[in-house]
């Protein structure tokens, strides 16, 4: 024993900093690793996924796919003629839910939905109306067939997550027939997407507002912005969302609360063929008035190019690759690659951040949107090295959004040789969440985020940071786990067949 | 002498690193102190103008008045309407130069120019009227009468720097009277300035390129470009430059190497009335093509605003701000606010950076152009630290650009609070260069630039990274240091009158 502590030992600590920390003090030289022990009940199914044999395989499958996905826009098309909805049927954002249970802003975007729609004629009999017929969100109406509408037939309403058509929605994210959506193909794979057209800030629908002026701009959007748009994409041909993406982290752009560069850019491509189409000039120039005084016009391409990015990867067996990450403003759900369309769901954390004059904390509805497509394809929150400016909108310095950057490359498989950022001298964007890293480290996605209003029909109270809980990831890993013990099952002993 | 040795001597040392490096290596401690002697030679024309009683207070002037003029696009038209100019009268970037000093890149937009105007057929023609004439560049015709112009009356060339007219131009900066001009007014003031507009890259008559593509090109910006700008600037009503110079800073443009962000919002800024003016379709097409793919069409913009900034603090008796940096691509000259118009020369060098395909060091002019009045006012080459994506285009690491913009705050004496770089926080823009600073230190201005064929009629080569010679500095400084003499000297004795 003498002998042994006869050279100073030399101390390595794991674990806890303050073991660490009192060695110090004490004047002892230690050698910290960084290293903690699983997050207690995880250590079965960390090691069962680990030991799938199929996964290093299909996690390079699911991230090799997800870099190669490309997004054009192809075409601009009514909810209606895109995904044949119907009178009474909404869609929204992040995993189901029903009226009950669905937050302010979830509930004010359904009201101006059913208002826009013709449906009723007053907030208060749009709210009766859903409250009567849409409680489950199971995807299919369970209500009591309501009142006849006075002013245009439709079923009870039911409500289904955009995510479950293959598209995506900001904030609420609530689509109705009549409202007009971006097409976006990825041209390797043919796959497609959506999403609607971007409002502009404030009060409006996506935030949960639904006053007259909300429905008199969807009004318009419909009308004027959709077609409009839809004769420039016809004659320009697809434009390439996904150059614009690499653009725009160039630009000071991080895609999700940061859409400046992208907006002009796109505005550009469609500039050609918006003036020779020959459109009305007022119209034309309203348009132009519109789009190019929208910072955030550009998101709902962002959103849907990402989203084609992100499904590429869905349906891998085997992959603990996360494809969705989406909020309905009461739940936080994701998906993951080796685990299908399931949803894995827990309450959604409430942003932190600033604040639109007149509002504060408290009038903070919990997380909301699908626009957490950014982050989950590696762009918003996880390239925010590339969009320093964002402390102002979102809070924060310029080297904290340099240092979130860094920490997601700790939970990501991959980096995007496509799409890089210039301050990490031209480093790809961290992509491809791994279920297992973020249980494993405790290190949560980064994610921005615009805040709505807690209370039905109030709009945009402020941008923020938020990260999702954690139990949908040890939720997923469960199920991988599972999975990963099925498929190992027939090898797992002798098979005397 | 042994009680002073006993405790252990502190080392302190200035000046040369080495001094302090080998006593570093003999295990002693040492303090370093960042001083050196000033440069041999220049100890009394810096003591003088230290002393200078007006020195603080002009300084302050000469820097409040650089950070408050503004800048608005106020309209588009000929140089010969701006000026008043007259045909055989040309102007060109940095100080004045005759024909015989005059380097190839001038040399060949001259020759294009006067192809332009109609006064030669032929570029041998061209080269001979301007040989036999414009030889002193006094700024008035010292040459032998040409021939008579078998196209076009022309009086012998006359040349003279735009800066001699309150303007600025890009590279070889060849302004003839048929040349449409961005014409800006500080709304402050009042002053004005122009510059001309910006024909794109590679082989452009700006540098030095003069083929016949390259005179289509300005005869169309003369009859379609220019008319059509004017009609949409004079619909809109004048285009606050400053504030989109603001803007591209926090969207990874520096102003002089990038003008990305800013090209796209001078189109947005501009498109309602270009739409509303009822333009031709084609021509309008054609217009928003050409402005929209060019990244360097917003630089003739920033140009011109920075020289409002700059030209403002000129004529402040006592100050050692600098008011221009301009070369001419034989010589670099700069003018300070004490100094008036007075150029202090030196040869300029040739930047260091990245070259196009099929060109390298070797075919690289010395350093040409009004752009570093971008420096001057305290962008571009200032303002690295804002778009580390230059690096692409000039060469080094993002971490290098900020440590750029970092060191040039130690030889300007404000932080403009207008123009902000996110990346550092938002800290102001390194603005007001001062002549004893940049002596004292040794610390010289960095610019960005464009690189121009050292033959004429080559076009662009590359761009990269340069810096004056630092003899325009120790030049202006004795200049500074005799009117500062001057300045003091019927206070220095008993006055007996």
């Amino acid at each position: 024993m003498s002998d042994l502590l006869k050279p100073m030992p030399h101390i390595v600590t794991t674990g806890i900093a303050t073991f660490a920390d009192d060695l110090v003090e004490q004047g002892l030289p230690v050698t910290r690793v960084d290293w903690r022990p699983p997050p207690p009940g995880t250590e079965g199914d960390l090691a069962d996924v680990a030991l799938d044999a199929r996964r290093v395989d299909a996690n390079e499958m699911a991230v090799r796919r997800m870099l190669a996905a490309g997004a054009e826009l192809v075409d601009v098309r009514p909810a209606r003629e895109v995904l044949g909805l119907e009178v009474g049927q909404f869609l929204h954002a992040g995993p189901p839910i029903g009226w009950e249970r669905a937050s302010g802003p979830l509930r004010g975007a359904l009201i101006g939905a059913v208002l826009f729609e013709g449906i009723a004629e007053t907030p208060d009999a749009a709210e009766s109306w859903l409250g009567a017929g849409a409680g489950t969100g199971t995807g299919t109406s369970t209500g009591a067939p309501s009142e006849p509408s006075p002013l245009r037939h439709a079923h009870s309403p039911e409500l289904a997550p955009c995510h479950s058509r293959g598209g995506v929605g900001p904030m609420a994210g609530v689509v109705s027939p009549s409202m007009w959506l971006f097409e976006l193909r990825d041209p390797n794979s043919g796959r497609t997407s959506w999403c609607s057209l971007n409002e502009g800030l404030g009060k409006v629908l996506r935030y949960g507002a639904y006053g007259p002026d909300v429905i008199t701009r969807l009004r318009w959007m419909a009308e004027v912005l959709g077609p409009v748009l839809q004769r420039a994409v016809r004659r320009s041909g697809p434009v390439d969302v996904k150059a614009i993406i690499a653009q725009m982290l160039h630009m000071g752009d991080e895609g999700h609360n940061r859409n400046r560069a992208g907006t002009l850019m796109l505005l550009r491509e469609l500039l050609p063929a918006l003036i020779e189409n020959g459109e009305d000039a007022k119209a034309l120039a309203d348009v132009v008035r519109f789009v190019s005084g929208n910072d955030h016009f550009f998101l709902n391409l962002v959103m849907p190019a990402c989203k084609l990015a992100a499904g590429a990867a869905a349906g891998v067996a085997g992959s603990s690759v996360v494809t969705v990450m989406a909020r309905n403003g009461t739940d936080f759900g994701i998906q993951t690659a080796g685990t299908g369309d399931r949803w894995f769901t827990a309450p959604a954390h409430t942003p932190e951040g600033l604040f639109l004059a007149g509002y504060g904390p408290e009038d903070a509805n919990p997380d909301i949107g699908d626009s957490a497509i950014t982050e989950t394809a590696g762009v918003g929150g996880f390239a925010m090295a590339a969009a320093p400016a964002i402390a102002r909108l979102v809070g924060g310095t310029a080297a904290g959004a340099v240092a979130a950057t860094g920490l997601m490359y700790e939970i990501t498989l991959a980096e995007n040789p496509a799409l890089t950022i210039p301050a990490l001298d031209f480093r790809g964007t961290p992509t491809g969440i791994d279920v297992t890293r973020v249980v494993r480290t405790g290190v949560l996605p980064q994610i921005n985020t615009g805040m709505a209003g807690r209370v039905a029909g109030t709009g945009q109270v402020g941008a923020g940071l938020v990260t999702p809980p954690a139990e949908c990831f040890t939720q997923a890993l469960t199920a991988l786990a599972e999975l990963a013990r099925d498929a190992a099952g027939p090898q797992d002993g002798d098979d005397l067949r």
